[in-house]
């Protein structure tokens, strides 16, 4: 509310209102299509295919003309990351299914996004979808994308929905410049590598909406409208949103470490047991964000009431003071003939009528200007403020 | 909202109101009836019953006149798929039953429509029922009815509620045209396909709702009325009812997946578990929905409470300038001899008494004007709009 | 609502006003009586005793004097039938407690009705306790009773709260005329047929609630009174009692479906399967209607709030148009001395004074209908009705 | 409500307003202190100790000096119950820790009271803590307490809270009097005679309150104030503690049940069941109120809400019928001058103006009285009263 | 409410508006960092490190100059408590995970506060994190925050967020002055004496909060105001924050007992289960107040509905009474010409005519009240105390 509250946070800016949001629409299946069949536009252009082969001593990055050429590289010994940055075309998959030997379901999963996040194990390969959502850099909304992980003996194939972001810049370098023990460990610690990258990504996403949530908590209380309501249920659809985007994920990294597989060493385990935990953060924040948001409608209605009675209490206090004195006003107002009986009116003849007049009007209005004060109608109680 | 709106969406013709709707009212037994009661009416037409046999090599279409004729076929290696199409008569089930060899409880849940969907193992026998959801095609509702999958060694019988509609002609062109591996799989693998087709049903329709929800999201802040609580209602009742139909189907599939059985190959499996999450996908959707619409009607209370608000500030703002005013106009009316005393209103006779009047009328309004518009009561914020 | 509606349905005429209810008050045990202690009457009369006495070939009906009777059946191959009507006294339950060897905790679940239903084992019997739920035949309430039952090697004691009244005469008519499997099959049988009949009687009751929902689903929003809320109430703690009534006897039936028991045939096995089918669909209906009625009382509350905001409308408008008018009027009501000074209310002697008057007026009421029919406020949109 | 209704419950009396009341503060452990640390007042008397030595054949009873005189009992085969009535000082616990082979944290559980209730295994020993509630019998409230039982072999310690009052008295008489079979029983069936007498406590104290709901059903829909209100909550809070009491009592239970004991012969394992069943009935009637108590908050917030609609009808009805007629009496008190013009206001000088005001002021009069009459307004429907 | 009251509680000073409060926002990860990055202040000084170092015979107690110190220690038969204060800096942990031999995700969780309080096994190491909330002294706040625990087979380590406050000095003095068994237990023991001080320390906290709610519980009926909701609010925030810290923890402990573990004797088990038990009825008491306050939140609602009849009522009680008299006034206030017709007015000039006009109207006025005080308007029940 203070405008140096403003400058605290980073967040701040977002606006629900504008800026891209984290609605979740699974992709839609054709109603009786083959298994397989894969929802690319025909004149879709070939993805990026990056390919970094590293082991301990080296590592090296290619840019792929197509996806045949990485097929020299997957039998080797060293650690071989195809990154697919787009979707492509029927093409690239034809190709791509053949190299990887991916089954017609795999590649359903991969291209036909979004898809509930999962872990699947399929003979050789264990396939990982998972969604990404980052806060873009410059705070104007959210980026959501799907990355599906193919992770077999001795490589990783990764495929992103949209090929401008992601957030795996840090492990490229850290690949890159040996940085930690990445260079020293399998494909497995890879995909661990880029799927806890992914899911720290929730924590600044949450962040804003728990500040957008700090914020409210004062609106509703103090200056409660209908863009409040409006503010109120978006950001309760948003957690909706991300609730259901990290709950299978948690359940996935969760039968892995259970489960067990072939292809995750007993080392990565723990690492995924790292990852795991940090889900359950995120799960965490986004129920209690989720239950703070309920707990603001109601105070929202409550306060909408309070309102209510504020503006009843003025136009009761007004009324109550003001009809009396115009019924005594309209009295003095009636026209019996005062000439024709002493009964008739003789106030008005009398020498400090209307004095005595505008002194029982005055009278009245004081007594009924205490009663209200007493009983605490003038406190003016709608200004409370929270510091 | 928007008229180009109404162009974008295929779906939002959709009357909730008018259009029919799938609410799901279980077969009510007969109590104390014997197991295997069928409520047929009993001069119902025979059911029309296609009969589609085929292998790798060949496969081929019959029309048949009774259920007997296809005897012959289903112990012949080749899979033979006999599609009833209407629930007949108890002729045709005496018959259905002796050639099939269905246990009288088989029969009882396939007839007294709809059951609840369910997986049970009988011997040489597996028998799955599934409620079809499918949105018609020139949008005017819903159709619902059950489906029953009863799966033997090399046969599939399948059983639907009624004869004009299903979701199952592009697996029968795939049949026909050999497209895909259907051909080269046996009948679990038809099941699975036919599975599949119904559950793919649920997306359109439940982004049918997915749009009537964001049509009331407008609607409930920026115009309330009693049509929109009742439109909020019946999507509610309707994803109530959805809900009920999907996941016993989910429980049902998992519990195939989960258990396996002697007629499902090991390959099936895998695709029963892509149609498993799909309908997890579909319960997803369902709940999320649901949350949302409990949601809305608490935004609508909220916003008949402004509502109210806005109303009651209008009587009070009217009510508080005029009332002190006419007092006022009360007060010149009263009929004090002024010619009695000086002290009986010596306004009446001043030579700007009326414009005195006025003035002190006009710096009354004014004042109160200003003290409503301070505390914002003409700040016009119902008018609040969606980008 | 309309009035062939009532024709419609056989059980709208069910009042939930007057006519007798299915609250559920558990028996109030004695702190610290003896196990076994009994709250009988002690001048009760003796029970009427029924033993049905069949295998496949004969079937014999019996009205026994006193249990000592049946002694000399219960040992033979026949399945002999004991049908208790009514609670007894305590020389009752000494002959029956000898007879069938009933431990003293069977006898307490029995007379000390009701209890919550359940399935317990001990050595050599299994012990069933339900509550039976039927519509009454002229549609005037409900008649709630608990039913027990203890299965033996040969025999199945039945014990009835109340003997006027049973849903079992077709499975009488069933062992007489040797209708289906009954007489082939053991006691076991009879148990599952006669706890089917039980479950399938919760079926039309479920239905008259239905019904009741489906009328005040319109009743809510066009015409809601404290009537409807104090109905729409009732029935949600009718269906709380159902609820209570049905969920114990699911659990029952599947820990003897899950378990197994040596009193059970694997055949009879699959029967209960079927029983389990229909618990649980009641369930579902009962859920369903739960979930609608609360979902009803959120419509009421609004709905109430937006006649609320109706009659302040009508207030408002009222109000707002005549106290301006009200304001006029009494200016030219004041009584300045228009003869002292040419500024005094000069109106007041023009030629045209009046018509201007009533000019003003009229301009002032037709700018404010006006404007409140430009805000909508003429539309009458309490009206809304249901198709 | 009904005057006869106070003489048909014994429970109505009770008023949960001044009453005792049964909520839980469990005792707040002291941060830091050494297991084992007991919460006793330094100069607390010694408890009262009652040994009452069983078999077959005899029963005796005792009262202790100290508890070292029980010690010559314990190792005999007779069943020694060994009642602590009263916490006592540090002194009685130095001595029953040392006779009983106490460890320090069964210690702590008995004297810092209230514990959550539970059951714990130790060597040779198992520990239950158990809260009893009781109805007073003059019904001014209920009377709370913890009873811990340590069984050993042959015997049972129990350890009540507060002397004064217990529900074991009809178990004493059992013993005395070798009534049922207790005294061919073991220490524990002792244990669960005791434990059953405070479940079987628990039925009483629910019926109050289930009694209390039913005159709040009335008062709610009939009557609401906020003494109402009041009574809502507190009920409410009160099931609350309730269900905090029972829950974790029937989890003790049904651990004992499932896991057996070397303490707990077969036979008392099937009375425990028993005991767990009415464990199971209490809790369900306890959740039935609750539901109850929270459908009743929803009903009294729509009660206050339709009371509001009666008080703004009144008004708008009064408002609107004479605001308009005050109207027509300002016209007619105008003071134009009817002799300059004869335009100005003739009716004044009408032979009939005033009867033609009156019939005027009649006609709009009885069209608004026609208007709401219409609308059904004079409908008096805030007298609905249930039978 | 009362004054005496204050006095009779300890915790009642407590002011939730300006007070620290217990929100936990968990540690942001860095979004692709190295596992084991560690955030902490570059030029933060080292923590202060106590090594308390003590068996059956001798207890010492050393401040160590730098983490190697303790080196010689750690391998000892003695227990070796290295309690480290504060999270010093990179230097520090390069130290302490040399000898400690802690991975780096050990580091990471115990640097990066707050994490989700958890426990997890490494070789020959059980980590546990802990959150401790304590009541400052004073009672002006809460002071939160995480201690972290590193059990070896001869040595704790235990790292606290802040150096200044914890609640373990009862702990060090039981082991300077050898009370309890705790010099004669293993680090286990020791881990288990600081984490049960950790619990306790939420039970003063806990009941801090009760009591507000049960001045809430008087405030919310009788007076309730904008500043009793924003109360309500935060108390329910709070309690969420509450549980957040408490959940986890008793998962944490309920996993140690059930699945146990090398490096915690069997005896230590038994007081885990002691510990775990506190944790429980933590849960319990928070479980309640949440259930509470979302109580007092509804009968605010209500309660403010309330307000609004009784201003209604006030409101309406008077315009229905004045308005009919001002109605009779402006009668008598018409000008019509009493000259020029017998008809017109003749009232006025009657020799009664004022006295009838105010018999009239006291008539009318006092048929008013005589309905209103009928209705029971006057009951002035919005002064309902509780005792
Ligand atoms: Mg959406
Ligand atoms: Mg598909
Ligand atoms: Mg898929
Ligand atoms: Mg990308
Ligand atoms: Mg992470
Ligand atoms: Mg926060
Ligand atoms: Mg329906
Ligand atoms: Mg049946
Ligand atoms: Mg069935
Ligand atoms: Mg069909
Ligand atoms: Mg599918
Ligand atoms: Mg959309
Ligand atoms: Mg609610
Ligand atoms: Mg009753
Ligand atoms: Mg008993
Ligand atoms: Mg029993
Ligand atoms: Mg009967
Ligand atoms: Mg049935
Ligand atoms: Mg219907
Ligand atoms: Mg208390
Ligand atoms: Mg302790
Ligand atoms: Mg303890
Ligand atoms: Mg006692
Ligand atoms: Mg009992
Ligand atoms: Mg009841
Ligand atoms: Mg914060
Ligand atoms: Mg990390
Ligand atoms: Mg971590
Ligand atoms: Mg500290
Ligand atoms: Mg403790
Ligand atoms: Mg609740």
């Amino acid at each position: 509310m203070a405008p140096n509250r403003l400058q605290l946070s980073k967040f701040r800016n977002f606006n629900p209102e504008t800026d891209e949001e984290v609605d979740i629409e699974y992709s839609s299946p054709q109603p009786g299509a083959i298994p397989g069949t894969l929802d690319l536009e025909p004149d879709a252009p070939p993805p990026e295919i990056i390919l970094i082969d590293y082991n301990e001593h080296n590592a090296e990055r290619f840019t792929l003309n197509s996806p045949q050429e990485c097929g020299a590289y997957l039998d080797t010994e060293s650690v071989s990351w195809v990154d697919v940055l787009g979707l492509g075309n029927q093409e690239t998959w034809r190709e791509l299914g053949k190299i990887f030997e991916l089954h017609p379901l795999i590649q359903e999963d991969v291209v036909n996004v979004p898809q509930r996040p999962k872990v699947e194990e399929y003979e050789n390969q264990l396939v990982l979808i998972a969604l990404m959502v980052i806060l873009k850099p410059n705070h104007q909304g959210f980026h959501r994308e799907q990355v599906s992980f193919v992770l077999g003996k001795n490589y990783l194939l990764t495929v992103q929905e949209e090929p401008e972001q992601d957030c795996f810049d840090s492990v490229r370098d850290r690949i890159r410049f040996n940085k930690g023990i990445i260079r020293k460990q399998g494909p497995d610690y890879l995909a661990y590598t880029l799927l806890d990258s992914i899911i720290d990504g929730y924590f600044p996403v949450l962040e804003a909406y728990g500040e957008q949530i700090e914020d409210l908590e004062d609106e509703v209380v103090t200056n409660p409208t209908p863009r409040t309501l409006d503010k109120i249920y978006r950001i309760k659809r948003q957690l909706l949103n991300l609730r259901r985007a990290i709950w299978p994920q948690r359940d996935a990294i969760n039968s892995l470490i259970r489960d067990g597989n072939d292809l995750i060493t007993h080392e990565v385990q723990i690492y995924l047991r790292d990852c795991y935990d940090h889900t359950v953060q995120v799960i965490d924040m986004v129920e209690t964000y989720r239950e703070l948001t309920s707990g603001l409608m109601d105070v929202y209605l409550s306060s909408i009431s309070n309102r209510m009675n504020e503006i009843m209490k003025l136009l009761t206090v007004i009324s109550s003071i003001f009809i009396p004195l115009t019924f005594i006003a309209g009295i003095y107002g009636m026209n019996f003939n005062t000439d024709k009986s002493r009964w008739n009116m003789p106030e008005l003849n009398w020498d400090y009528g209307y004095l005595f007049c505008w002194g029982l009007m005055i009278v009245i209005a004081a007594s009924l200007v205490f009663f209200f004060w007493k009983r605490g109608w003038f406190a003016n109680f709608s200004t409370i403020r929270r510091k």
